[in-house]
Formats: structure tokens, C-alpha cells, sequence
């Protein structure tokens, strides 16, 4: 095997880890908490499908190998949820050193694409970033909206926090942003949410 | 919410289920079984980054998305291991019956859409669709590769059944088949893969 080739698939199994990684947000019906790979799995389905709604046009593999990668990070730094602020903190200088360390296995030109792709998504200034932020947003409230928001209940989130939140599917889909307003509506008036 | 969004959403909904179906493939580490969607989400980034060794042109966005939705009938007819004789007998008869009943919950175009592209991957024909097989291919034989061949050695695999779902490969990418012959050679001097 080429050295090249060699370091592809080097990259190819690390990132296998990220199935380990998991989530606050719990399946469907209920279920166990979400791992980092299903959850960019899905939010890559929902760009294609969705990407009608973009408010700008988007190159759609674009954003659908951002969707795929934008957690790779979290193999070293794990998962900081939404909503923990101490977490939040720390998250950049974990997130940076991690990124580094995992897009270095790659070919020179391959971690350069992965790195700016990944950038790209973290600073959320290109419409293909913000459809793909709008889908982070989005893929975590369809499943807690379906489990009757219970990782909002379990969290003791408030109104103020989820709405911080979701201003940035705003920038990415006016469209979506009025369905997450009005499910995000709901769950307050049903105490899911804290007002 | 107007009656298209309400079916998008519906769907990317049902899919969630797609994390609940088990394959036999163990994840690297020697760990768990991996789910559907992980193994969908694992091979679309595989095939990002390793397009420069389709043997044709690839349009890498629909790579991506039939990689992604490839499995999805498997929510209603389970997974079928490679090599379960009994089993696939009966999978096209179980798949086509899923793919009505899943896909018919999008709006008609989409339905026709993820159809043509389902089907587009199963009838192997086109430069993308044997490129997203061969990821197909490749993606569990590498998590097989890290485990020293467990998944081969459990289920008492012949070098005949490889080769003859491995031809799959070739015809997506040749360069690929190299590497797959390179590591089945070697799982076979060792026993894991029985002559």
C-alpha cells in the first residue's frame, strides 16, 4: 500500500471512534442516547432533503461532508452539550488541539481541506455553514420535540438558552427557524422549557 | 407547518430508526456491533476522501447521498449478513416492500427521487453507484481488518464468498481492489478467512 493511501485509511479507521461518542439527545421513542456519527448521518440526509429551504443557494456536497466531519473533533475533546457553560469554556483550546492532531493523519492536501472545511462550519459565515448549522439545530429538536422534550426537562433548560440556540438556523433557513419557533412554542407552553 | 415540510419532516423522523438495526460487522477496538446509520455515515466520509480512486469520474454529491440512504429499507426488513444464503433469498422481495412504505412518506418528487437513487445503487450500474459499493465493501472489511478478522472467523467465512462479493470493488475502483486482495491474502495465510 502507498503511503498515501496508507495515511487515508489510517484516517479512515480513527474516526471509526466517534461511533463511541455520545450525545444528551436520546432516538426516537425514547431510546438510548444518540452517538456523534448518527447524529451527523442525520443532519446530512436533512441538508439534501431539506436544502430547498436554504436561504441562500448551497453547494449541497458542501454542506453534506460538513455535516459528516463537523464532530470529528469531539473524538479527543468529547461532547460538550449545548447548555453546560463550564463546558463551554474549555471547548475551543480542546476542540483546536484535537483537530490537529486527528486531520494531521491525513495527506498534507487532505487535512488542509478537512481543517478549512471544518473552520468553515465553526465560523458559520458561508451559506453552505449556516444550512449546515441550521441542521445541527434542527436534528437534535426533531428528536427531543418527538420524546416530548424530555432532554430540555432532564436539563432544566429556559426559553432564553433554547432561543440562543436557534438563532443560528435563522441565518441558515428562515423556513426552518418558523417550524423550530413553533415547536420551541409548544414545549414552553407545556413546561418542557423553562420561561 | 404546510403539508410538504410536515412529510419532510415526517420522514427524516422515521429514518431515525435506522440506528436501531444492528449489522454483524463489530466496531474497531473490538467493540460493539455497528448500527446502519453509522455504517452509512462512515462510508460517505470514506467516499469523500478517497473519490481519486474511483476508476471513473464521480459526481461525489451523489455518492454521498446514496451511501447515506442506502440501508434505509433495512428499518423494516433487517439487516442481511453478506454471506446468509437463507436471508438473501428472501431480501429483495423483504427491501422492495420497505422502500414503498419509507419512501412514500416524502412528498411524490422526493419519493421519486430517493427511489431512483436506491434503486440506481442497487442495479450497480453507474460510475457512482459502484464507487458507493465499493465503499460498501471496503468500510466493514476495514473495521474487520483492526479486529484481526473476528467477524470472519464467527461466521466460519470462505475465501469464496469474499472474492465473489469483493468482485464489487473492482469494478468501482481498481486501485481499491489492490488494497482489499492485499489485506484478504493476508487473513487468509492467517486462518481467519477459511481457503
Amino acid at each position: 500500500m502507498d503511503e498515501r493511501l496508507k495515511k487515508q485509511m489510517e484516517f479512515v479507521l480513527e474516526i471509526d471512534k466517534e461511533k463511541n461518542i455520545f450525545r444528551q439527545t436520546h432516538l426516537s421513542g425514547h431510546g438510548r442516547n444518540e452517538n456523534d456519527a448518527e447524529h451527523a448521518w442525520h443532519m446530512a440526509i436533512m441538508a439534501y432533503l431539506l436544502k430547498e429551504y436554504a436561504n441562500e443557494k448551497v453547494d449541497i456536497a458542501r454542506v453534506m461532508i460538513m455535516c459528516l466531519i463537523h464532530d470529528i473533533v469531539e473524538i479527543d475533546a468529547g461532547d460538550t452539550y449545548a447548555y453546560d457553560s463550564a463546558g463551554l469554556a474549555t471547548q475551543k483550546a480542546r476542540e483546536d488541539a484535537a483537530k490537529e492532531r486527528i486531520f494531521s493523519i491525513l495527506p498534507e492536501d487532505q487535512k488542509k481541506e478537512l481543517t478549512a472545511l471544518f473552520d468553515e462550519f465553526e465560523e458559520n459565515e458561508t451559506s453552505e455553514a449556516r444550512f449546515a448549522h441550521a441542521m445541527d439545530n434542527l436534528q437534535p429538536l426533531t428528536l427531543n420535540n418527538s420524546n416530548d422534550g424530555g432532554d430540555w426537562r432532564e436539563h432544566n433548560v429556559t426559553s432564553e438558552q433554547v432561543y440562543g440556540r436557534q438563532k443560528k438556523t435563522k441565518l441558515g433557513s428562515e423556513k426552518l427557524y418558523e417550524l423550530t419557533d413553533e415547536i420551541l412554542k409548544e414545549h414552553i407552553k407545556k413546561g418542557n422549557i423553562r420561561e
